[in-house]
């Protein structure tokens, strides 16, 4: 049967042939592992998605989550793969195995999750919640927290969630007004309403433990003031057994674009009656902490559009190698001719390279990143250890913000290879665009990563991460070099990178200086342009990998050739363009800031 | 009131100043109009867009048309709003007097169109193919056939379709295979099924007409040996009155990712019993006459891409005034500062420019193509018709292909600037991606108007059309460059069309050689191409208008200070990533059709 989520060559090619995650296996943390038990799990990850997620994908879009009286109730498929997933220990790939955990490296928990969001996007967000609501506990919750709340929640008996948004308070997180007011008891009363709370109702679980940020009563204005509290659905006593309702209260979910199986809720805490929350951490620490499980979501984020992306191209590229239409260009005027599948049109094709080199690069980058997350726990030295950690804080915009556009891109792609039945519920792909749109904006829209990168992540350190991530690059540029099948890609890659480097320099002093806004006028783009750099860069990695492979003409010449031509097509036909961009860029037109409001007309 | 549909004093612009169509008035055709009139047609236009059809976007989208035992049912709100598009002749706009028509310029069709399909796409296909039938019987149907079908069609009493998709032949319209077998009467029997057929059946009209490809008994097989028939749901007697069911039933609509209130119909012809057709003009030029239909139906799917777009542009910039969030990055640092409006935002300042170029740069495309239509008409001078029917033929891909991609990018931006609320259905502007999205597809998707432009338009009289279609863009680079305030857009402009005027040659010269397949494989990146220095021109051609009028310091001068600032924007920041894409077609690499199927993977 034709693969419909990861093409699972291209990711044991990945994990085993580009970045070797055997090695790790040299590390005390993963010393009882080898690569037979990550294709073990890779299996089974596939098993789940395909046999046990895929089918629940049509219903999650026409039943959607529905809501009554407070109460979500999730599309009836959903109670079996819950079942499987908490069974499987699934919510905790990476964790210790001391907390409940699988305790495999942290890249095998973004290929299962590429799976999992590629068969059931609305799904996958209940559990990355729950997840990432427990790494919160693990992280920053007292004993007597970890033992009231951890076993449920990364066990997913529990669900979780991140109560960060209110109705003026988006993308500008401090201008919040939900309160906390302490208890004689050590509590506090929670008071506010949260909007757009992904899962925050639902009857896959017993109880829902909400992250929430909220000001203690006194506390002052903006970020600086403001704390984290768990405020649990039904109140939890420090034996773990749970008491009362705690008026958690859903009072509509949104009806939506996409993920209709993902119940996006409003909550009101404390209007039916006092609501309780224990303080998480130390007061006023609350966005620091919370920015813990913001930076989990947002590389979980990638990884979800990067499995929509994936499911998009193979479902485009099956279709393609079985619908029959038209002759193939140089038979057009044989009246023999028969009818040719239509991979054999240009366009056709020129449509599935660009997914598939968008889908094998943004692949390459995010389990890249989440091997360097790997590294960060494993390696011996601090300076290694402070390398990767400063690559995964550099690229986790890019993660997050590249990688969902792109993703838009390929499924728009696919639906234009389908035609006209592309547009209809019949087939797939529509379902994925319309999922796929709300990755660019939940957990910190595409400008908000766009801004995070110019304006923190490319100055860290002085520039040093910046740096020292190019050197990254320079070292496959070297390699790319030494190859004669990938002599001319590296050179390529080289002027690209030298400029790329020039036009960071130029973007990043101005943002710095009194072209401030012209810089961030340019802040997504610049992003755009990083994202194509670091997607060559994966690209000719994998050439690398691949030309010796092609020269001794081994078993799956297919596609290693493959690698060969998609590296030649990002490299030679896309990277073209990204030298335009930073034309654009270096050039620091500032006429979207200065244009007058007035003159945008309207 | 904030404007929700196009921007009246930017439609004002292009028709009036731009285009100046006043001119058109000096023609005999025109000579009892004049600009008043025009004005007047546009007011009235607006309010029936704004009035009548925007009230009923929303339900056409959640209430749809419903299909029931072969017969479909529309939104009730559209039998109001249909009921005066008739009484006010909407359906024949740029249509003879003396067949019922308005008897206005074309230019003028398309400005109402784009405020009709801003409005409601979904209503407004049913209006479009209702006069494509009709003009299809005046220009190619017999006296007779005209007495009997022209009249209602035109009054929109009855309806039109065209058919000529079937399961197996979409794109590739030679493979169907619908029969036509001659009576004795003259009549031809239609036997066969066509598929996604808009406003096949639907309750605002008594009877619908159907022009249907099919093939007579006995003709070749491919495009050469098909005809084209009237066939109506009830049959019509040479007397104009109907008569018994012919036979023409809908066995089902299709549940679509948007455009829900448009019934796209699969269509069995004399499956339930005999169904007659008429021949409209002569066996086997039936793709030739359909083409006509399909030409100007190409023509409006372009219009409805801009109406689209300037719908989402205008929504967006109204929330952008109205949202307040976050601090101006300026402020960003003092705890005093009051929230911002978000179109003090960098990033969002430059969505909206971006929106606003495409929109603006769209509308003049557009407009200047159905003036080009009037010339036709009104010139006096054979050089002159040829030259501008050349240009319209030239721009019809573009008109259709890169301004429905355009409109695709700005409604995903509209949705983008409105955040996580873009996302819901709260707001409208995801219904406008998903209606939109269509447009890239039917009456040929993006890929078969690239391969039009590239097999079929760029050498139309040994490349004559083109060389001149250059000649009016240098006349306005010309003219540019005596403005001081426009010289130096006008010399980035001209380096963009000598570079581009390169780029098509080579590409034009490899299509017509060994490297055809290579060529094609950059069709659609080329037709791309040629839409951004088509709205380059445009842009430098506003700001060429609007420059004296800035100088001058007139009234109006936020909104020529406006044109000024995008035309800025669309050469200096848009244009430099066009050298990028056309370095990318020049380098003519083939590694789309050289890969191997196998190495695609999946």
């Amino acid at each position: 049967m034709a693969q419909v989520l990861s093409d699972r060559r291209d990711v044991q090619f990945v994990l085993n042939e580009q970045l070797q995650i055997g090695d790790l296996c040299k590390s005390e943390r993963y010393g009882d592992l080898n690569t037979k038990t990550f294709d073990l799990f890779m299996n089974e990850a596939r098993a789940l998605a395909t046999k046990e997620l895929l089918p629940t994908r049509e219903e999650s879009d026409r039943v959607g989550a529905t809501w009554d009286d407070g109460n979500v109730t999730v599309p009836p498929s959903f109670h079996r793969a819950y079942k499987l997933f908490r069974e499987g220990e699934w919510l905790t790939i990476a964790d210790d195995i001391e907390v409940g955990g699988q305790g495999m490296p942290q890249v095998l928990a973004f290929a299962s999750l590429e799976l999992f969001a590629a068969a059931n996007m609305a799904f996958s967000i209940y559990t990355m919640l729950g997840h990432g609501a427990g790494k919160l506990i693990e992280v920053y919750g007292s004993e007597l927290q970890k033992k009231m709340f951890l076993g449920k929640v990364y066990s997913g008996e529990w669900g979780g969630t991140m109560c960060l948004t209110e109705p003026e308070a988006g993308s500008d997180v401090g201008a919040l007004t939900t309160t906390a007011v302490k208890n004689e008891d050590g509590t506090y009363n929670i008071t506010g309403n949260k909007i757009f709370i992904s899962a925050a109702d639902h009857d896959l679980v017993d109880n829902v433990v909400h992250p929430v940020l909220a000001r203690i009563e006194g506390d002052p204005a903006g970020t600086s003031g403001i704390s984290i509290f768990l405020v649990p659905k039904y109140w939890v006593n420090e034996d773990g057994t749970t008491g009362d309702y705690n008026n958690v209260y859903v009072d509509r979910i949104e009806e939506k674009m996409g993920i209709h199986a993902s119940a996006t809720c409003s909550v009101q805490f404390g209007a039916k009656g006092p609501c309780r929350g224990l303080l998480l951490g130390e007061e006023r620490k609350g966005m620091r902490i919370m920015f813990h499980m913001m930076n989990e979501e947002r590389l979980n984020v990638g990884v979800q559009g990067l499995g929509s992306a994936s499911a998009a191209f193979l479902l485009a590229l099956n279709y393609a190698r079985e619908r029959v239409q038209g002759k193939e260009i140089l038979k057009s005027r044989d009246p023999e001719a028969k009818g040719a599948t239509i991979i054999n049109h240009p366009d056709v094709r020129r449509m599935l390279l660009q997914m598939k080199a968008y889908v094998e690069g943004l692949r390459s980058l995010n389990y890249y990143t989440g091997y360097c997350m790997d590294k960060v726990v494993t390696s011996e030295s601090d300076e290694e250890k402070s390398l990767y950690q400063g690559i995964v804080d550099l690229l986790t915009p890019i993660c997050k913000g590249y990688t969902t556009e792109k993703s838009v891109l390929v499924c728009n792609d696919a639906i234009q290879t389908y035609g006209g039945y592309g547009f209809t519920k019949e087939y797939p792909v529509e379902q994925l665009a319309r999922d796929t749109k709300i990755l660019t904006i939940y957990e910190g829209t595409t400008g908000i990563q766009a801004a995070d990168l110019l304006g923190r992540k490319l100055g860290m350190q002085k520039g040093q991460v910046f740096m020292k991530f190019l050197e990254q690059i320079n070292a496959t540029i070297a390699k790319g070099k030494e190859l004669e099948a990938t002599k001319a890609l590296a050179e390529n890659l080289e002027k690209a990178v030298i400029k790329f480097s020039e036009t960071a320099m130029s973007v990043g002093k101005a943002a710095a200086s009194e072209k401030v806004l012209a810089a961030f006028g340019h802040a997504t783009p610049f992003m755009e342009v990083m994202g194509d750099i670091v997607l060559g860069w994966m690209h000719l990695w994998r050439a690398t990998v691949a030309a010796p492979m092609v020269e001794k003409g081994k078993k799956d010449l297919a596609f290693y050739k493959g690698q060969m031509e998609t590296a030649r097509y990002f490299i030679n036909v896309m990277l073209p363009i990204t030298f335009g961009k930073m034309d654009s860029i270096l050039a620091l037109d500032d006429a979207a800031v200065a244009i007058d409001d007035a003159s945008f007309g309207g």
